[in-house]
């Protein structure tokens, strides 16, 4: 089996306070912050016309634009999320899924319909990190 | 005039939630929050008898304790900053001084007291940080 | 066939002695060193009832003590590498597999019995690194 | 299905002018440039002989020959790129195959032909990469 | 002499192409290009009536406008560099001047006055960044 | 006073063993290892005749030079260091100091002769570092 995958990265990110329930969280369980730095990976077997996985800029904007739906807020008051653990790797399938959303609402242009797959990663720290990969 | 100066730094990290008072601060002014990655630098004009700038087993477990009086927490309900904002340049200068304090109380080392000066800075995120330095 | 993958990775360090054998190594065949920065990668298709991948507590825990293990070390000397070359990847794998271990021995949490496969990366400077995957 | 994979990571950088054709690239119309950082990954699913995955020396020796067939030229002016977008996605292509030839040439060594993929990244800035990944 | 400095860095970036003059720049003096992630670094030595040192959002806005006159060109066309070398070390200064411009007329807001002085640091890879500091 | 102060910094790196004497070391007392990744900066107030702060290929080679005495060694055995606690400040000016003699050799080119000062940086894990800085 041959395979072949181009991937395009965009890179963003956004300030949120949320707080957790249940113990295995510890301290965390009180209200407090985070910033994601947020890594959205486009992939497909084959460049479009233009020789492209995605355009950068439409790629770039409606990331932006999924994390400006969460950006700045205290996702505890978030009507999405009620009775819901905000964990780092249950927010990246939220962008990824919402992302994958606006892919097939055609926001990413007509060429990002022949994407494959997308893999969004939240980075919490230096020292820790969270990801969700799903195909299209 | 001669100049040498050795530094060493230890990184850590915090996250917590806050909101800011003022218009310049736009969005930022509802509840949010932050993981600030912390580098705290030490400095001095020579090595200490060990030949070295401080314990750096000493300095991790100092700067992590002085973070842990904020880590998980909502700063807007800590009395130390009731009524200030607490910016990253402003959290920067908080975490200097608390070190500098415990310099002065020897818990860095004796060798610590011979230390001329400490630099702090918070990462916010890949595309902002701040920072502080003040002489001991 | 549908793909849908969460993954959490933590990080930590460690500093070691060792030498190589083989005329490939050329000077690294004399006794060197490296820190080796240490990404341990967990996936899973599904969270867990708290909604995470794994407890990020345990597994930072159970990951420095796997480096504990090996820190501060000249691995020349150690009887679990006689007549080894502890090359990068080889280490990686070294880590993944007791890593696997402690996830089997419940060390972990319940939780991480449901855990598909770990990665790791041992970053050897800023311009190389190595890495080893597996299913568990 | 048990999943083993090995991998080695080398990375060096490029500097390039180049410019694009086709409405979606906006202003990158106009002759401009980029750095690449570029990282190329050998994987395999056992080592070899030595204990590794690639001579790492030979690896970075080829990795910087590729490299410096492209560097520090307008790639507009480079036959090989006539009437192609070199977006960034597309150069990972083209140095991942140059890479690929190398290794079947026997230029990474004889324990390289046992290599079973090469996957190559190149950072553009730091907030925007792209990928091509290839078996052998 | 008691020394207080607060400092605040934001970060953009810029893609150019360009050449050299002078054989010391041997094969950089070919058509060439470069990606420049921009740090600009804001010092005072008191905060100002908000409790920081900049608005983080005007820096953010005149560093990228600053960078957009730049960006995305062939440097060697422009006016403004006619007869000149643009190097890292040359370039940050032309950024740090104009920041300094924009600050001196109001556009970083009238908290902004009280800046003391700009360092611009301009990494044009993984392996090498120029900069250049001055006072206000 | 009017500051203005021009940098380039390059980076390279190196891979030892060594042992520290003294309690205040712990573990660290093994002989154990670590990679430096090692930033030279060089400092002055004007650009040269060609517009630079330094000729960067002959500092890249100047630097790599110097680590090149150093690299892939068991430094408890370098006369050099006999006595000599090498730590990683202490390394700092080792290097800083080596530099600094081939400057005023001129090594790094007639232009450099011009240099006002020389920081280096070691960075021995992500979470620690060290430096020394001196004029020339």
């Amino acid at each position: 089996m041959s395979v072949r995958v181009f991937s395009v990265t965009v890179r963003d990110h956004m300030m949120i306070a949320h707080s957790f329930r249940g113990e295995v969280f510890g301290p965390a369980q009180r209200l407090h912050g985070a910033t994601y730095v947020v890594d959205a990976t486009f992939r497909r077997a084959d460049l479009d016309a233009d020789n492209i996985v995605v355009d950068i800029a439409l790629a770039t904007r409606e990331l932006n634009a999924v994390l400006a739906e969460l950006n700045l807020r205290n996702l505890d008051d978030e009507p999405a999320f009620a009775g819901v653990n905000t964990s780092t790797e249950a927010l990246a399938k939220v962008v990824a899924d919402r992302l994958a959303d606006r892919v097939h609402a055609g926001r990413l242009g007509e060429g990002a319909r022949g994407l494959a797959a997308i893999a969004v990663t939240l980075h919490e720290s230096h020292v820790a990190w969270a990801g969700y990969e799903r195909d299209l």
